[in-house]
């Protein structure tokens, strides 16, 4: 490709906007351009880049007998109401009505138009497992766009789907589908941890992420130094040691307790641990439940976790006035002993304990009156709660299971990921079976595999740069080689003969070059653009290389240059070329 | 690829929706399936020919320098305000807004996104002409869906835009694609005849469809004998032979004409030629003006020429209450001559005389009044026309312009179409300029060029088949050949064995080859499905043929079968294979 041809705009401006380093150069290099607030185009060099990750993860899925196809981009509403998507997944949804009416999701995901299809057919024990993935715009409509592809609003993603007879042969499928990430990821340049993860509005009973360790991401997450253990912080678990749990239960007894209304307060004032203190929290939930959430006092509350302890959607905190006003307690002075006492008929509560009240006794906390504290409180015996389970929030340096040990946090982005649907999507779609050797109709035990292509780019970028510009692997590069002619106006010098030569052979050859053959830009701006692009080798002709019968050559990872003979090109590049 | 693996399943239902035999045989080969009308998945045997198809315009259009990239699915709506075409293309338009209330269209074609991308870049002389294309789906809400791929909802188009510096520049593009889509169309086995056409809600002056003559298609044209004119029923132009233009005219004079409303009661009554009598057709548009259509009586009104002529979007026939109360005239009895004198002031009619009334002198028709007529009517005397042009319908059997000939009438399915834009958009967008050599800011000079991918494939299905299936060509086939195993579950023959033999070697010669392995189905329905599929090479391995230590060689296009040696098997291949 002759850059004097080419729709390709390099640029020194930055954005404020741009957070990123990925978003800064991706723009600066003429890959992508912002339409709106995370709608990209992918500009010619852009759309190569890309092509070449989804040319790579093609050949991989296909590797694995996953079966490419592609569905509508407009999802019919009626299979997301079926599956209940169109409540759970909220704001992110976007829906279209057509002229006749009939409602579309912008799916953000495909699980069920991919159901709806294979429930049309006849499956037979004997065509399990079968696996479908495409290469499909996916939409979400995000309340913040940032970080260039990053978190956008709109993107190409790979989403596979597998279906298998039963859970045995799905687990050797996600073993199996765990190896080829991997080996996607790594052969992209990236380094990946797999990390246990919440299912969000996927559905299904666990799913991991494979996450790049980088400050930008925006996923949190913990492991152990061993890399035993490696999980989101939305899900991470924890062991919670035993404190006083064993001593003697004392009477509960109300106190006076004229403090302030924080966990520090409580412990001030009856100067005892922190740990010992009952630390609740009150949320309504999408169904205007109160939820009283009580952990102990030196542990937080994980929204995530108790969400799905709940079954609800989302959470927000009650606020001081429906504290005192519906649930007739006291901001700071709540307690779960006989909190339900006083509510009216229409207030609904649940009190969910979190497992860590099993490890004390006698704890303290609010009384549901101001200025009052309860002691000696001790569950089963002073409250009931209606749910109890794991609701804490890991943090750093908290003890692992099994001792595993210390939590370490890290943050990075997450590239891909692989959730275990079970019977989660043909439970709730009528007829997604299949006929087993028994004769008899069974539900599909289901997978699904995404990984996101412009994100999986931006990823690259961050993690393949320096202060020049983008630093491209050998295998998503958009092109071989940056072929630079210096002064090639100048038809009294022969570079540009003899640049059009190398170019010529080069393309005969098969090697992907742009050859940088424009006539009215500086030695140094052709220099800066090659580092920005980031093409791994460059070739420069000159005056001075010429002197030589030589070409210039440097890889854009090194600093080394090195001439090379122009006879010898060819056989030079076929040496450093994966080609 | 194995068939037992394959997410293949062919079915010997037909709908009685499938008016076209693309329709039928897509589906019951198991290459598409509808989700909802006018959406269609493409199952991977139907993506497999999608992406051959996709691979092949991608070719050429490289090889014209048009430069791959990807736009935004959702565009956002102001810029199809900025063209005045979330107007113009009515209901066809699906809008969609955000949850921050931004609007966006789904859009049928791009010229906006690319455009508003251009103009962010400053340009010079020196860049252009630039030539842009995507493969990207495109949405059309259409009133109906029908014949399957060939009228859908959602496709995916290839969209090309060039951006000139100038009409010179622009012309000698506009030929070379022409050139190129024929050359397209022709390696994927279609012979297209490249007619005149409407722009529909595209704009500029002029363009041509690409059409494959076929009976089921929705494209009505003319052609002359000879070839040297092919246009649109919507466009087509004919000459209109001169009648009694130089008579003398005589005085104009109201009759008595108690008589019926039809343009042959007229005729009667008069017992004049029907060239003669003035045809009146009352229309209201889009902006709720009157629109007084008037031609000679033998001819009928285009409305598409009309719409033209009249710069509005849509017309509706004016009702006979509209007729009496606006415009105080009659039905069956409107006439030019002093219909707006009792107009009151809200109500705006426009006289549209077709410029066949300049070939008739003392013509007869209404008065505007009820059983009155006019006899000795002639333009510019009695009447003046707002507008006057070509508003005629062309018909079979009419004569084309310059002496070329009868036009001759034909049907066909439009697979691609070119359009000049020239500076439809780039008037209207507000920054699409480049710096000329003379250092001034000039707007592009713009074409652009489309073609549908799915209904190129329902096309080729339309003109390669027979009763029992489809014949696809060699270039857009999804498998080279089909392999079959007969009685390959009868582990005493050597059947099997040497199938699989067979199947490796061909998949280690990068043969693409569809190995039918099904165990439990009869060699009648394998045949079946080899035919119904219509992979080009059908190789048999039986008890027969092994016992000539041979396969059965038949093309799906030849009734003839023939022996071939299982040692020279692959040497055949390669003869009869374009590979």
């Amino acid at each position: 490709m002759r850059f004097s041809n080419y729709f390709l705009k390099t640029s020194k401006t930055t954005s404020s906007d741009d957070k990123s380093v990925s978003a800064k150069l991706l723009k600066q290099g003429g890959f992508i351009f912002e339409s709106v607030a995370g709608r990209y185009y992918f500009l010619p060099i852009g759309h190569r880049v890309q092509q070449k990750i989804i040319a790579f993860i093609k050949k991989e899925m296909d590797a694995v007998n996953y079966q490419e196809m592609i569905t509508p981009v407009l999802h019919p509403l009626e299979l997301w109401k079926e599956t209940n998507r169109t409540n759970t997944t909220g704001f992110e949804l976007m829906k279209i009505k057509d002229r006749r009416g009939i409602e579309f999701a912008l799916g953000g995901t495909a699980e069920e138009m991919f159901v709806d299809l294979v429930r049309q057919f006849k499956s037979s024990y004997r065509d399990l497992p079968f696996r479908l993935y495409q290469f499909s715009p996916k939409f979400r409509d995000e309340l913040r766009a940032r970080s260039g592809l990053l978190r956008v609003r709109e993107f190409i993603m790979k989403d596979g789907y597998s279906f298998h007879k039963d859970e045995k042969d799905f687990k050797i499928e996600y073993e199996k589908m765990k190896k080829v990430y991997f080996k996607i990821f790594n052969r992209l340049g990236l380094k990946t941890e797999i990390v246990e993860s919440d299912n969000g509005y996927i559905g299904g009973e666990y799913c991991h992420e494979f996450i790049v360790e980088s400050e930008i991401g925006e996923s949190k997450y913990f492991i152990t130094k061993n890399g035993n253990y490696a999980s989101h912080e939305d899900v991470a678990v924890f062991e919670k040691e035993i404190k006083n749990k064993n001593e003697e239960q004392k009477p509960l007894t109300e106190v006076q307790a004229k403090r302030g209304v924080t966990m520090e307060d409580g412990v001030n004032f009856h100067n005892l641990p922190l740990w010992q203190q009952i630390k609740d929290v009150l949320f309504i939930d999408n169904e205007n439940r109160f939820i009283l959430a009580i952990i102990r006092g030196d542990l937080d509350v994980n929204e995530t976790k108790l969400l799905h302890l709940i079954k609800a959607v989302n959470l927000r905190h009650a606020t001081d006035e429906e504290i005192r006003k519906k649930i007739k307690s006291e901001p700071g002075f709540i307690s779960p002993v006989n909190i339900k006492n006083e509510l009216n008929e229409q207030t609904k509560l649940i009190i969910v304990a979190d497992d860590s009240l099993r490890t004390i006794a006698n704890a303290y906390g609010g009384s549901n009156k101001k200025n009052i504290d309860l002691i000696n409180v001790n569950i089963d015996r002073d409250y009931n709660p209606d749910i109890e389970g794991d609701i804490a929030l890991a943090k750093v340096g908290y003890d692992a299971k099994n001792g595993m040990g210390k939590l370490i946090e890290k943050r990075g982005i997450e590239v891909g990921n692989i959730f275990q649907l079970g019977y989660h999507y043909s439970n709730l779609m009528k007829g997604a079976t299949f006929v087993d050797s028994d004769g008899k109709e069974k539900p599909f035990y289901m997978g699904c595999y995404g990984i996101g292509i412009g994100r999986t780019m931006a990823t690259i970028v961050e993690k393949f740069h320096d202060v020049k510009g983008i630093i491209w692997p050998e295998s998503v590069a958009p092109f071989a080689i940056y072929l630079i002619g210096l002064e090639i106006k100048d038809d009294k010098l022969r570079i540009k003969k003899e640049a059009e030569k190398i170019y010529n052979s080069l393309q005969k050859n098969g090697i992907e070059v742009l050859y940088d053959d424009r006539e009215d830009i500086r030695p140094g701006e052709k220099f800066a653009d090659a580092d920005l692009i980031g093409i791994p080798l460059r070739v420069v002709v000159s005056k001075k290389t010429l002197e030589q019968n030589c070409v210039e050559i440097k890889k854009r990872d090194e600093e080394k240059v090195r001439l090379v003979k122009l006879e010898n090109l060819l056989q030079f590049l076929e040496l450093n070329l994966k080609i």
